[in-house]
């Protein structure tokens, strides 16, 4: 992870205290399933516990240290502890090998992490709710290949966003689900050295669901998934992006990123102002992105596991939750604060001399009687005169002028084709389809 | 796609004959919309069916021919159903823009594609469960890094891959129900010259979910979800291929594809018995996989859409389905008739000397009163020598000589804890977690 | 491949008769060379290119048929040329595996397409380079970030793409040589059975260089950087043609692609020109970059080969350099017709009131004595005024009136730093770097 | 980059410190041509260079403090550096962009990390040739598909992987030439208000050439092959990686990565020797390989330039080559200490009952006048009972007793043909291809 695009919170679930932490937790509530089995005393749960309710630092240096020799994090973990609370600790890790402990803490992580992203999805969608609805009645052109195409609202862009971030957070609900699973079966998955029920007593401790069948690991298609659903979610996120940063271009200029008052452009060129946010969140979503196919590459570890993913997840763990977690905050920062130019889009809705309007001529030419294909002639040969004055001529006026238009269509039907109302009338069908009623 | 790795059912979906097919439907289920909202005649609807009723032959080269001048593909297609059909056929497409069709189109055909790979999933499901059944308590070798670990059963291997294909088989579901999508909203999604119900009617038709929210497109991140999931699925295949190579290698020859008497491994050297279809699965994984980034790179058309999605799915919408069809299909026929070799199975499981049992006695041992550090010490001294002796020696006898082990364990206890029955106890548990009751 | 994105003689590269040609031509070469060192008869090797000198056509089907048998494409092969030939055929692929004929087979294959990219990037060079010339000193407007900087000229644009193309070209001369190699060395590359002589007189014959040192295959590593490299190349491609469907933006509209008379842009709006070439080029782009990644899975072969790589190299093979091939004629053709219009490049220049030329009045106040900061201040509330006001404002004007400024620079002084030839001084000396005296 | 996987040296460029440093030096030796130019006084430049012999500590926090305000990262330097240096600093930076600084910065570091990956190479290199030619002759199986195929040399295998890394050296050397430029051209790359001979003079100072043209950047295709030429490099360490991993499978075991006393494989089974340290390196290879799809797709920025790519870079550059230097360090401590089993090698190339023998046995009876197909038949219906006897039967005796193949080749004969040093001939011509003469 990259400091400057990283938040606390997220932060946090990848430091080595959370990491210690949950392993004990881990460790100390299979001691009580353990206990309850009569396979461990008693005591040597109540000792684990009894030393965790003293709220002890985890000293995560004296625990490296013990790996430098061992060369095994959880082994150096288990003899820090035990030097910790004494004998009883003997107990602890009865039957379990290392995978489980790992595996069953990187569920907890990015269950965690999850609960973040999709806290950081309700504050997006929030934003972009509120934008939606302020300007959901603000006309804007519409624009395919980049070209003016007819006219939307500047409500209904952000529509989209919300419907297309709706569904990124059901897909990382589902992730989530994906990942949410403990094992705690033993060297090889057969639960030959401990009981069952210790994963199940486990995983209900800690809101995860019982893996049904593991090797040594949770098997590696869940993390797959779980990152590949990052993936799509920070396209998403670059989709967003990039229209913000279209929408700021010196030419069209109908929304900016809000430009603080002590904010420098460019050290060069004292009157930039760049929407350098959006072209970040551009390239965060190629990082977060490229998480998917090392995920995938993890899928096939060798028989009952090999240990190849873990280098692997050491990265993208980290790097995608919280670089997708920074790059949410910062979108609905930007969604949030947009600075909206109402005026300038009705301008560039203008500037084409009505050449947006040559469908519903079009259509008009049809039921008027005339062939598809004379129609389009008809429309096409006025419009391409509009196109090349750029946008000089109007349209309107040009066929009110073709007599073989108004053959077909008088100037007061022409004129009410041009009516920009006629674009919104679904807007509230729209918007109730995406917000819901109300 | 490959010819050499595609199958009938699934290439047809992507002939430009289904294509077209599906296009009249989408043009032909609107018209009757239309008609019924008195957009258009009810005769241009009935004119529509009447031709399609006598089960025209789709002339695709003439389609073609069209488009070399036209230079845009609906038009082209619309122009020659309008050769066909006559003059009725002019109130077809009215107010649709032809990413309505297109979009549509492709919501049909990967809805088409997933269908089939589900069932591709349930054979390969039912060949594993089958084979599941067969091996559940076949003892063979678990193993980590490579390396023996403890006994597991080859039922219980297939038991895993069931799991994780019936992971795949939810992720599919839901990913078809991703593009399961019908946008009829006209240039761009503001339903200006189409009624919604036109759009209602078309997806109830077509078995789809009305799009909530389009521009002139459906958005990509549907796409890219499913495209997505497939490289997952592919990833899963890779695994269970890998585990196949792994087994049929010289050394471990545990199991083998199956080797049809006229084959031959290689023009060099007759001896040969190749696991070239699972290798080739390998490749095809490979593939599949890749059609993910282009599908996120896609998410993030401009404004209310440019084209480049297009030629990227012209390859992957074919490629990643067609292929994935292929391999699913494939590795069904290895499953299914896979050569498994118990006898070699438990000849591997013996050749450590007893090694795998470690842990059993290192447990038991700390039972016995030992700590953890000098269980570990008494277990690796032994284990060690047996290692070294490369299965020669047997941990069991070396254990009842060596008297720090013999002080606190009988011969008879060391004995019981060599014990093969011992680690396939829960392979009942388990396998009812999986498969279920029955 | 997709037909719709293929040229003929890129596509004759990857057909079946081609392959077999030179499948022909290696073992027949090296039939000579044995023949040669006395291993086989002289009469062998005359026997096979006397029935190739009657350019016989080889028989797709026939083979195919007897490798449906054999399950082994080069046994079905030789088995076909022996019919053909008769008896004297028992002397070919002496001491060969199969490898030897299909890897340098592959390697003639991505060097024949290689050479067709390099033709490929020379005709977009000099279309580039044609364009740049007659564009040299066209004013426009510089942007970074989407927003107005400084002024450049459209033929310096065009030079940087010039550049990036002849680095281009650069690489892939490079990765040609990476592949461009021949290795007959029998079963695990031992030369057991083969000696290396004939080797080296197979490679010379075809052009190749003698592979250093081979297992049973040419290994992937080369096969990795040459797939590779074309990512780079698409991404190259994708840079020019996002660059032209900038341009081509409604709101700025300072070039497009040709229009061609009869050309529909879109079925709904007659009005459109959209980049349709440029946005496919994007697409293309992704698809050619999405190679590089399982070529570079494919690296890791098992031991001395396993054939996963064989399926992979089936799809990319032909889809990376066809695809490419197509991709770099198509924006050839874009560059050479663009329609390029220097009036409005000049109109946007200007529409921004002068901000354009902030940084030089920033840097003629510090030379002038302000320190850095001042002058930015000075100059930035002036920029912020003319930017609030769309272009209406002039800064030259504001700046004449400021008299903070004016105690600092004449009002003659500051209409110099206005002059757009300021921009254009160094144009020769780049110009002379990228395309040398001349 | 992920601490547990990097080391100092190569840590340290990308520190804030180094690039501090290089932001200077770039300023200052621009400073010194401005001043040679007349531009700015000597003095300027002087004061820049007095400062710095001092050996002034960066303060990282300083710089970060003031960037907080800006927002801007080189300003916040050069705020930083004009409060140490004092007045004459206010020349610094003249006629410059931002980007000059970060852009040439960066080709700093990326070629002293160049610089450090190749002497990495070469340390790998002479790894891999003392332990080839150690075990130059020492025979061992060849394998192809996983099944034994002939036999090699153990020096062989590392010979093949020599000449791949020799390869990788080669593409390293061309990857930093390609990102080894210099730019100083200003906001849009014209040099409007920077002379060309300032960009000329700090290149030759930092040993770097000159951008020919550049626009506010230097183009990232550069960055793009440079990533991608790292991520070929990672496959071939997984390529070897993986060759160590399969032959310390416990039924290969022909070699190991070396076991240090202290260490424990497993905390639940004492007696496991894992090769994690190869498994490792296959997962370090797929990070070191994600890195190469989102620089290329930072290739195609907006116009002159949009800063999307620098948040990649900020993860990659790091990223990609701090861990492939960790990656080249343990690749050559494992080939370096490599426990190595000639024993083991010869009892696997025996296993087969000398079916790896079985080709030679065809050609010979193909020279002793039988059709290649009776050849094959004989042959392989002798080595079929052998496969089946799983070694227990021997191909020889087989042989000698099938009157049909005795009918062509003498006793005698047949044991000659199973001569294991037959296979190592031309190992000394191999080896002198690969390592040259001596």
């Amino acid at each position: 992870m990259v400091p400057r695009y990283a938040r606390p919170a997220m932060t946090a679930i990848w430091s080595a205290e959370n990491r210690f932490s949950i392993w004990f937790e881990i460790e100390a509530h299979a001691t009580d399933a353990l206990a309850e089995l009569g396979v461990v005393p008693k005591s040597a749960a109540k000792a684990l516990w009894d030393w965790w309710a003293t709220k002890p630092a985890i000293d995560v240096a004296a625990i490296d240290a013990i790996e430098a020799v061992t060369k095994h994090d959880v082994i150096a973990f288990l003899t820090w502890v035990a030097e910790q609370v004494g004998d009883e600790a003997r107990f602890m890790h009865q039957g379990m090998t290392s995978s489980d402990v790992l595996d069953t803490c990187l569920a907890v992580q990015l269950t965690q992490a999850a609960d973040l992203l999709l806290a950081d999805l309700d504050a997006l969608l929030a934003a972009i709710k509120r934008r939606a609805y302020e300007h959901k009645l603000t006309p804007t052109i519409g624009r395919s290949h980049g070209i003016h195409a007819e006219p939307v609202t500047f409500g209904l862009k952000l529509a989209e966003a919300y419907a297309e971030f709706s569904r990124c957070k059901t897909r990382l609900i589902a992730a989530r689900a994906e990942v949410a699973t403990c094992a705690i079966s033993g060297a090889v998955g057969t639960f030959a050295n401990i009981d069952p029920r210790v994963e199940a007593h486990v995983a209900a401790k800690l809101g995860l669901a019982v893996e049904p069948v593991s090797t040594q690991v949770i098997p590696r298609d869940r993390h797959a998934m779980f990152f590949a659903t990052l993936g799509v979610i920070a396209s998403s996120i670059e989709r967003l992006a990039i229209e913000v940063r279209h929408l700021q271009r010196t030419e069209v200029l109908e929304a900016e990123e809000y430009f603080s008052p002590g904010q420098k452009g460019s050290s060069a060129m004292p009157h930039k102002r760049n929407p350098v946010l959006t072209e970040n969140l551009t390239g965060l979503a190629r990082m977060v992105r490229s998480a998917a196919i090392p995920a995938m590459e993890n899928v096939a570890l060798w028989h009952e596991r090999d240990i190849s993913h873990s280098s692997v997840e050491r990265f993208i763990g980290p790097d995608a939750t919280v670089t997708l977690d920074f790059a949410l905050a910062r979108l609905t920062g930007v969604i949030d604060k947009l600075l909206v130019y109402p005026e300038r889009m009705q301008k560039n809705l203008d500037r084409m001399g009505g050449l947006v309007h040559s469908q519903r001529v079009l259509l008009a030419l049809t039921q008027a009687g005339a062939s598809r294909e004379d129609s389009y002639a008809l429309v096409q040969r006025n419009a391409m005169k509009v196109w090349e004055s750029d946008g000089a001529l109007s349209l309107l006026e040009l066929l009110k002028a073709d007599p073989e238009v108004t053959a077909r269509l008088s100037a007061e039907q022409l004129t009410d084709l041009f009516d920009l109302g006629y674009h919104m009338k679904n807007v509230d069908t729209i918007f109730a389809r995406v917000f819901g009623a109300g």
